[in-house]
Protein backbone atom coordinates (compact mmCIF):
# COMPACT_ATOMS: atom_id res chain seq x y z
CA UNK A 1 0.00 0.00 0.00
CA UNK A 2 1.55 3.71 -0.95
CA UNK A 3 0.27 6.85 0.54
CA UNK A 4 0.48 9.72 -1.86
CA UNK A 5 1.31 12.98 0.39
CA UNK A 6 1.98 16.26 -0.22
CA UNK A 7 3.54 17.50 3.66
CA UNK A 8 2.53 21.17 2.88
CA UNK A 9 -0.89 20.72 2.14
CA UNK A 10 -4.16 20.74 4.39
CA UNK A 11 -6.36 17.97 2.61
CA UNK A 12 -3.32 15.23 2.89
CA UNK A 13 -2.44 16.19 6.78
CA UNK A 14 -5.71 14.98 7.47
CA UNK A 15 -5.32 11.30 6.26
CA UNK A 16 -1.55 11.45 8.07
CA UNK A 17 -3.22 12.55 11.50
CA UNK A 18 -6.00 10.09 11.35
CA UNK A 19 -2.82 7.55 10.28
CA UNK A 20 -1.18 8.31 13.14
CA UNK A 21 -4.39 8.07 15.43
CA UNK A 22 -4.66 4.60 13.85
CA UNK A 23 -0.96 3.82 14.57
CA UNK A 24 -0.54 2.27 11.35
CA UNK A 25 2.49 2.50 9.09
CA UNK A 26 1.72 2.73 5.60
CA UNK A 27 4.53 3.82 2.65
CA UNK A 28 4.70 7.31 1.81
CA UNK A 29 5.27 8.93 -1.22
CA UNK A 30 5.55 12.63 -1.15
CA UNK A 31 4.20 15.03 -3.85
CA UNK A 32 5.63 18.50 -4.49
CA UNK A 33 2.65 20.65 -5.92
CA UNK A 34 4.60 23.24 -6.52
CA UNK A 35 6.96 21.94 -9.06
CA UNK A 36 3.32 20.05 -10.51
CA UNK A 37 4.40 16.77 -9.87
CA UNK A 38 0.49 15.73 -9.00
CA UNK A 39 0.09 16.98 -13.08
CA UNK A 40 2.36 14.07 -14.44
CA UNK A 41 0.24 11.22 -16.64
CA UNK A 42 1.73 8.91 -14.62
CA UNK A 43 0.06 10.27 -11.81
CA UNK A 44 -3.06 11.39 -13.58
CA UNK A 45 -3.40 7.64 -14.47
CA UNK A 46 -3.74 7.04 -10.65
CA UNK A 47 -5.98 10.20 -10.00
CA UNK A 48 -7.66 12.13 -13.09
CA UNK A 49 -8.45 14.48 -10.79
CA UNK A 50 -4.80 15.62 -9.57
CA UNK A 51 -5.57 15.68 -5.93
CA UNK A 52 -3.24 14.63 -3.05
CA UNK A 53 -4.42 12.34 -0.93
CA UNK A 54 -4.29 9.00 -2.93
CA UNK A 55 -4.20 5.37 -1.40
CA UNK A 56 -2.73 2.89 -3.92
CA UNK A 57 -3.37 -0.84 -3.12
CA UNK A 58 -1.25 -3.85 -3.79
CA UNK A 59 -3.61 -4.88 -6.77
CA UNK A 60 -3.29 -1.03 -8.42
CA UNK A 61 -6.90 -0.34 -7.35
CA UNK A 62 -6.81 3.50 -5.96
CA UNK A 63 -8.53 5.75 -3.15
CA UNK A 64 -9.26 8.83 -3.73
CA UNK A 65 -10.63 12.16 -1.34
CA UNK A 66 -9.89 12.45 2.30
CA UNK A 67 -12.70 10.67 3.63
CA UNK A 68 -13.08 7.52 1.04
CA UNK A 69 -9.06 6.74 2.60
CA UNK A 70 -10.15 7.40 5.64
CA UNK A 71 -13.17 4.76 5.90
CA UNK A 72 -11.23 2.45 4.10
CA UNK A 73 -8.22 2.68 6.89
CA UNK A 74 -11.15 2.28 9.37
CA UNK A 75 -12.49 -0.40 7.95
CA UNK A 76 -9.76 -2.81 7.55
CA UNK A 77 -8.16 -1.56 11.39
CA UNK A 78 -11.46 -1.20 12.98
CA UNK A 79 -9.28 -0.86 16.97
CA UNK A 80 -9.68 2.80 18.24
CA UNK A 81 -12.74 3.68 15.75
CA UNK A 82 -12.56 7.61 14.91
CA UNK A 83 -15.92 7.42 12.69
CA UNK A 84 -18.46 6.65 16.10
CA UNK A 85 -18.47 3.78 18.37
CA UNK A 86 -22.55 2.87 17.44
CA UNK A 87 -24.78 3.80 14.63
CA UNK A 88 -26.35 7.25 15.96
CA UNK A 89 -22.45 8.59 17.33
CA UNK A 90 -21.06 7.71 13.64
CA UNK A 91 -24.19 9.94 12.08
CA UNK A 92 -23.10 12.41 14.10
CA UNK A 93 -19.48 12.31 13.27
CA UNK A 94 -20.53 11.74 9.51
CA UNK A 95 -22.56 15.35 9.70
CA UNK A 96 -20.14 17.20 11.84
CA UNK A 97 -17.23 16.45 9.32
CA UNK A 98 -19.31 17.35 6.43
CA UNK A 99 -20.04 20.57 7.99
CA UNK A 100 -16.56 21.35 8.50
CA UNK A 101 -15.96 20.16 4.98
CA UNK A 102 -18.55 22.51 3.33
CA UNK A 103 -18.63 25.55 5.86
CA UNK A 104 -14.91 25.57 6.80
CA UNK A 105 -12.62 23.56 3.88
CA UNK A 106 -14.73 25.25 1.30
CA UNK A 107 -14.85 28.76 2.62
CA UNK A 108 -10.94 28.39 3.23
CA UNK A 109 -10.31 27.42 -0.11
CA UNK A 110 -12.37 29.80 -1.84
CA UNK A 111 -10.76 32.78 0.56
CA UNK A 112 -7.59 31.38 -0.42
CA UNK A 113 -7.40 29.90 -4.03
CA UNK A 114 -9.55 33.11 -5.52
CA UNK A 115 -6.69 35.50 -4.24
CA UNK A 116 -3.45 34.16 -4.24
CA UNK A 117 -1.49 35.44 -7.70
CA UNK A 118 0.14 31.80 -8.43
CA UNK A 119 -3.14 30.12 -8.97
CA UNK A 120 -4.60 32.70 -11.49
CA UNK A 121 -7.10 30.32 -13.66
CA UNK A 122 -6.58 27.46 -10.79
CA UNK A 123 -9.40 28.79 -8.50
CA UNK A 124 -10.50 25.35 -7.96
CA UNK A 125 -8.18 21.89 -7.60
CA UNK A 126 -8.66 19.11 -10.10
CA UNK A 127 -8.25 18.91 -14.07
CA UNK A 128 -10.60 22.00 -15.13
CA UNK A 129 -9.46 25.44 -14.67
CA UNK A 130 -11.55 27.88 -13.69
CA UNK A 131 -10.34 31.55 -13.43
CA UNK A 132 -10.44 33.63 -9.86
CA UNK A 133 -13.38 35.65 -8.51
CA UNK A 134 -12.11 38.09 -6.25
CA UNK A 135 -16.08 38.36 -4.58
CA UNK A 136 -15.76 34.81 -3.80
CA UNK A 137 -12.33 35.17 -1.91
CA UNK A 138 -13.90 38.23 0.05
CA UNK A 139 -17.18 35.98 0.88
CA UNK A 140 -14.81 32.88 1.99
CA UNK A 141 -13.36 34.82 4.72
CA UNK A 142 -16.99 35.89 5.88
CA UNK A 143 -17.84 32.46 5.84
CA UNK A 144 -14.60 31.85 8.20
CA UNK A 145 -16.10 34.39 10.18
CA UNK A 146 -19.10 32.78 11.31
CA UNK A 147 -17.78 29.29 10.93
CA UNK A 148 -14.90 30.17 13.65
CA UNK A 149 -18.24 31.66 15.48
CA UNK A 150 -20.29 28.37 14.81
CA UNK A 151 -17.45 26.50 16.38
CA UNK A 152 -16.54 28.82 19.37
CA UNK A 153 -21.01 28.39 19.88
CA UNK A 154 -20.75 24.80 19.56
CA UNK A 155 -17.62 24.39 22.30
CA UNK A 156 -19.69 26.15 24.64
CA UNK A 157 -21.14 22.62 25.89
CA UNK A 158 -19.17 20.03 24.15
CA UNK A 159 -16.02 18.31 24.71
CA UNK A 160 -15.42 17.49 20.57
CA UNK A 161 -17.03 17.95 17.87
CA UNK A 162 -19.60 15.01 18.49
CA UNK A 163 -19.63 15.22 22.52
CA UNK A 164 -17.11 13.91 24.29
CA UNK A 165 -15.95 11.77 22.19
CA UNK A 166 -12.61 12.34 19.53
CA UNK A 167 -13.39 11.55 16.21
CA UNK A 168 -12.38 11.74 12.45
CA UNK A 169 -14.28 15.38 12.64
CA UNK A 170 -11.71 16.76 15.25
CA UNK A 171 -9.21 15.88 13.32
CA UNK A 172 -10.88 17.55 10.10
CA UNK A 173 -11.68 20.57 12.09
CA UNK A 174 -7.85 21.22 13.46
CA UNK A 175 -6.76 20.95 10.09
CA UNK A 176 -9.49 23.35 9.13
CA UNK A 177 -8.90 26.12 12.15
CA UNK A 178 -4.47 26.15 10.50
CA UNK A 179 -5.40 26.16 6.81
CA UNK A 180 -7.95 29.21 7.42
CA UNK A 181 -4.43 31.05 8.99
CA UNK A 182 -3.39 30.92 5.73
CA UNK A 183 -5.65 33.63 4.81
CA UNK A 184 -4.82 35.61 8.25
CA UNK A 185 -8.21 33.63 10.09
CA UNK A 186 -6.74 32.77 12.87
CA UNK A 187 -9.41 31.91 15.93
CA UNK A 188 -10.09 35.04 17.61
CA UNK A 189 -8.73 36.10 21.16
CA UNK A 190 -11.82 35.71 22.90
CA UNK A 191 -13.23 32.42 21.55
CA UNK A 192 -11.51 30.66 25.06
CA UNK A 193 -14.03 27.90 24.06
CA UNK A 194 -12.66 27.50 20.62
CA UNK A 195 -8.95 27.93 22.30
CA UNK A 196 -9.66 25.53 24.78
CA UNK A 197 -10.77 22.64 22.24
CA UNK A 198 -8.21 23.70 20.02
CA UNK A 199 -5.24 23.39 23.06
CA UNK A 200 -6.31 19.71 23.79
CA UNK A 201 -6.43 18.81 20.33
CA UNK A 202 -3.32 20.31 18.92
CA UNK A 203 -1.35 18.94 21.98
CA UNK A 204 -2.18 15.28 20.36
CA UNK A 205 1.07 13.32 19.33
CA UNK A 206 -0.47 12.78 16.59
CA UNK A 207 -1.38 16.46 15.15
CA UNK A 208 2.44 17.37 15.06
CA UNK A 209 2.59 16.04 11.40
CA UNK B 1 -38.46 8.23 13.49
CA UNK B 2 -39.44 11.10 11.77
CA UNK B 3 -37.99 11.89 8.55
CA UNK B 4 -38.39 16.06 7.82
CA UNK B 5 -38.74 16.20 3.95
CA UNK B 6 -39.66 18.62 1.37
CA UNK B 7 -41.01 17.02 -1.96
CA UNK B 8 -39.62 19.76 -4.05
CA UNK B 9 -36.32 19.61 -2.64
CA UNK B 10 -32.72 17.87 -4.39
CA UNK B 11 -31.48 16.91 -1.11
CA UNK B 12 -34.28 15.49 0.37
CA UNK B 13 -34.84 13.22 -2.49
CA UNK B 14 -31.92 11.27 -2.23
CA UNK B 15 -32.95 10.67 1.33
CA UNK B 16 -36.55 9.48 -0.30
CA UNK B 17 -34.86 6.98 -2.72
CA UNK B 18 -32.58 5.97 -0.24
CA UNK B 19 -35.25 4.92 2.08
CA UNK B 20 -37.35 3.58 -0.80
CA UNK B 21 -34.15 0.89 -2.06
CA UNK B 22 -34.07 -0.14 1.67
CA UNK B 23 -37.95 -0.48 1.51
CA UNK B 24 -38.22 1.28 4.71
CA UNK B 25 -40.95 2.90 6.40
CA UNK B 26 -40.57 6.16 8.16
CA UNK B 27 -42.84 8.57 9.39
CA UNK B 28 -42.47 11.64 6.90
CA UNK B 29 -43.10 15.47 8.17
CA UNK B 30 -43.43 18.14 4.83
CA UNK B 31 -41.77 21.32 5.13
CA UNK B 32 -42.94 24.03 2.65
CA UNK B 33 -39.45 26.13 2.00
CA UNK B 34 -41.10 28.23 0.00
CA UNK B 35 -43.53 29.50 3.40
CA UNK B 36 -40.32 29.27 5.33
CA UNK B 37 -41.25 26.67 7.41
CA UNK B 38 -37.81 25.61 7.89
CA UNK B 39 -37.11 28.60 10.18
CA UNK B 40 -39.01 28.51 12.48
CA UNK B 41 -37.89 28.64 16.52
CA UNK B 42 -39.25 24.95 16.72
CA UNK B 43 -37.50 23.76 13.56
CA UNK B 44 -34.35 25.97 14.29
CA UNK B 45 -34.21 24.13 17.89
CA UNK B 46 -34.27 20.72 15.89
CA UNK B 47 -31.59 21.69 13.11
CA UNK B 48 -29.53 24.94 13.67
CA UNK B 49 -28.48 25.30 9.95
CA UNK B 50 -32.43 24.87 8.88
CA UNK B 51 -31.57 22.49 6.27
CA UNK B 52 -33.73 19.80 5.48
CA UNK B 53 -33.52 16.50 5.22
CA UNK B 54 -33.20 15.63 9.12
CA UNK B 55 -34.25 12.52 10.45
CA UNK B 56 -35.51 12.88 14.34
CA UNK B 57 -34.78 9.67 16.46
CA UNK B 58 -37.03 8.79 19.61
CA UNK B 59 -34.73 9.96 22.23
CA UNK B 60 -34.96 13.09 20.32
CA UNK B 61 -31.67 13.23 18.98
CA UNK B 62 -31.32 14.69 15.32
CA UNK B 63 -29.26 13.57 12.66
CA UNK B 64 -28.65 16.58 10.09
CA UNK B 65 -27.22 16.22 6.38
CA UNK B 66 -27.94 13.40 3.37
CA UNK B 67 -25.05 11.37 3.98
CA UNK B 68 -25.06 11.04 8.11
CA UNK B 69 -29.29 9.69 7.40
CA UNK B 70 -28.33 7.35 4.78
CA UNK B 71 -25.45 5.83 6.51
CA UNK B 72 -27.44 5.40 9.72
CA UNK B 73 -30.41 4.14 7.84
CA UNK B 74 -27.66 1.64 6.41
CA UNK B 75 -26.42 1.06 9.84
CA UNK B 76 -29.78 -0.03 11.41
CA UNK B 77 -30.89 -1.93 8.12
CA UNK B 78 -27.89 -3.59 6.38
CA UNK B 79 -29.48 -5.64 4.02
CA UNK B 80 -29.12 -4.68 0.25
CA UNK B 81 -26.07 -2.49 1.00
CA UNK B 82 -25.98 1.04 -0.80
CA UNK B 83 -22.53 1.64 0.43
CA UNK B 84 -20.19 -1.14 -0.51
CA UNK B 85 -20.28 -4.52 -0.42
CA UNK B 86 -16.84 -4.76 0.97
CA UNK B 87 -14.18 -1.88 2.02
CA UNK B 88 -13.09 -1.28 -1.07
CA UNK B 89 -15.64 -0.49 -2.69
CA UNK B 90 -17.35 1.59 0.42
CA UNK B 91 -14.41 3.52 -0.22
CA UNK B 92 -14.74 4.52 -4.03
CA UNK B 93 -18.66 4.61 -3.06
CA UNK B 94 -17.63 7.71 -0.86
CA UNK B 95 -14.85 8.88 -3.27
CA UNK B 96 -18.02 8.93 -6.08
CA UNK B 97 -20.05 10.48 -3.72
CA UNK B 98 -17.79 13.02 -2.79
CA UNK B 99 -17.16 13.99 -5.95
CA UNK B 100 -20.80 14.49 -6.90
CA UNK B 101 -21.57 16.32 -4.28
CA UNK B 102 -18.70 18.65 -4.64
CA UNK B 103 -18.80 18.95 -8.54
CA UNK B 104 -22.35 18.15 -9.31
CA UNK B 105 -24.24 19.49 -6.51
CA UNK B 106 -22.36 22.50 -5.48
CA UNK B 107 -21.87 23.79 -9.49
CA UNK B 108 -25.28 23.39 -9.40
CA UNK B 109 -26.55 25.06 -6.24
CA UNK B 110 -24.06 28.03 -6.72
CA UNK B 111 -25.75 28.51 -10.12
CA UNK B 112 -29.04 28.18 -9.36
CA UNK B 113 -29.11 30.46 -6.08
CA UNK B 114 -26.46 33.32 -7.28
CA UNK B 115 -28.99 34.00 -10.20
CA UNK B 116 -32.53 33.35 -9.13
CA UNK B 117 -34.42 36.73 -7.58
CA UNK B 118 -36.02 35.45 -5.02
CA UNK B 119 -32.85 34.08 -3.35
CA UNK B 120 -30.96 37.70 -3.44
CA UNK B 121 -29.48 37.43 0.16
CA UNK B 122 -30.03 33.70 0.40
CA UNK B 123 -27.14 32.86 -1.85
CA UNK B 124 -25.83 29.66 0.46
CA UNK B 125 -28.20 28.20 2.41
CA UNK B 126 -27.97 27.89 6.36
CA UNK B 127 -28.62 30.24 9.27
CA UNK B 128 -26.16 32.76 7.42
CA UNK B 129 -26.79 35.36 5.08
CA UNK B 130 -25.16 36.01 1.76
CA UNK B 131 -25.31 38.25 -1.49
CA UNK B 132 -25.43 36.45 -4.84
CA UNK B 133 -22.18 36.51 -6.65
CA UNK B 134 -23.60 36.98 -10.60
CA UNK B 135 -20.11 35.26 -11.61
CA UNK B 136 -20.52 32.47 -9.51
CA UNK B 137 -23.66 31.36 -11.43
CA UNK B 138 -21.82 31.49 -14.66
CA UNK B 139 -19.28 29.68 -13.09
CA UNK B 140 -21.54 27.14 -11.56
CA UNK B 141 -22.88 26.26 -15.32
CA UNK B 142 -19.27 26.01 -16.60
CA UNK B 143 -18.65 23.43 -13.68
CA UNK B 144 -21.84 21.97 -14.98
CA UNK B 145 -20.30 21.25 -18.66
CA UNK B 146 -17.74 19.65 -17.04
CA UNK B 147 -19.57 17.64 -14.89
CA UNK B 148 -21.56 15.99 -16.91
CA UNK B 149 -18.73 15.89 -19.93
CA UNK B 150 -16.61 13.85 -16.61
CA UNK B 151 -19.93 11.84 -16.21
CA UNK B 152 -20.39 10.83 -19.97
CA UNK B 153 -16.08 9.54 -20.11
CA UNK B 154 -17.23 7.72 -16.90
CA UNK B 155 -19.81 5.63 -18.29
CA UNK B 156 -18.01 4.60 -21.10
CA UNK B 157 -16.18 1.72 -19.26
CA UNK B 158 -18.36 1.65 -16.15
CA UNK B 159 -22.01 0.52 -15.91
CA UNK B 160 -22.82 2.44 -12.77
CA UNK B 161 -20.88 4.93 -10.48
CA UNK B 162 -18.71 2.48 -8.98
CA UNK B 163 -18.35 -0.47 -11.44
CA UNK B 164 -21.29 -2.90 -11.89
CA UNK B 165 -22.68 -2.29 -8.28
CA UNK B 166 -25.82 0.29 -8.07
CA UNK B 167 -24.88 2.17 -5.13
CA UNK B 168 -25.83 5.54 -2.77
CA UNK B 169 -23.46 7.28 -5.33
CA UNK B 170 -25.94 6.43 -8.48
CA UNK B 171 -28.67 8.13 -6.56
CA UNK B 172 -27.24 10.90 -5.40
CA UNK B 173 -25.92 11.37 -9.40
CA UNK B 174 -29.45 11.01 -10.44
CA UNK B 175 -31.05 13.16 -8.07
CA UNK B 176 -28.18 16.52 -9.25
CA UNK B 177 -28.76 15.71 -13.21
CA UNK B 178 -32.47 16.74 -12.20
CA UNK B 179 -31.28 19.16 -10.09
CA UNK B 180 -29.24 20.65 -12.76
CA UNK B 181 -31.82 21.05 -15.23
CA UNK B 182 -33.11 24.12 -13.01
CA UNK B 183 -30.48 25.97 -13.90
CA UNK B 184 -31.24 24.68 -17.85
CA UNK B 185 -28.18 22.15 -17.98
CA UNK B 186 -30.10 18.58 -18.86
CA UNK B 187 -27.69 15.71 -20.42
CA UNK B 188 -26.32 16.91 -23.92
CA UNK B 189 -28.14 14.56 -26.70
CA UNK B 190 -24.90 13.32 -27.71
CA UNK B 191 -23.93 11.79 -24.62
CA UNK B 192 -24.94 8.26 -25.27
CA UNK B 193 -23.51 6.67 -22.24
CA UNK B 194 -24.79 8.98 -20.07
CA UNK B 195 -28.50 8.70 -21.32
CA UNK B 196 -27.99 5.21 -20.91
CA UNK B 197 -26.96 5.10 -17.26
CA UNK B 198 -30.09 7.59 -16.30
CA UNK B 199 -32.02 5.11 -18.30
CA UNK B 200 -31.68 2.67 -16.71
CA UNK B 201 -31.53 4.35 -12.85
CA UNK B 202 -34.62 6.36 -13.44
CA UNK B 203 -36.52 3.53 -14.52
CA UNK B 204 -36.23 2.03 -11.04
CA UNK B 205 -39.36 2.16 -9.27
CA UNK B 206 -37.58 4.15 -6.14
CA UNK B 207 -36.91 6.74 -8.30
CA UNK B 208 -40.25 7.72 -9.11
CA UNK B 209 -40.16 9.59 -6.20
Amino acid sequence: MKFYDCSTAPSPRRVRIFIAEKNIKIETVELNLMKGEHMTSDYRSKNPNLEVPLLELEDGTTIPQVNAICRYLEDIHPDNPLHGRDPVEGALVEAANTKIQLDGFMAAAEAFRNFTPGLKDRAMPGPHNYAQIPELAKRGLLRLDNFLADLESHFESNEYMVSNYFSVADISALVCIDFAKWVKKPIPEDYKNLHRWYGTVSARPSCKV
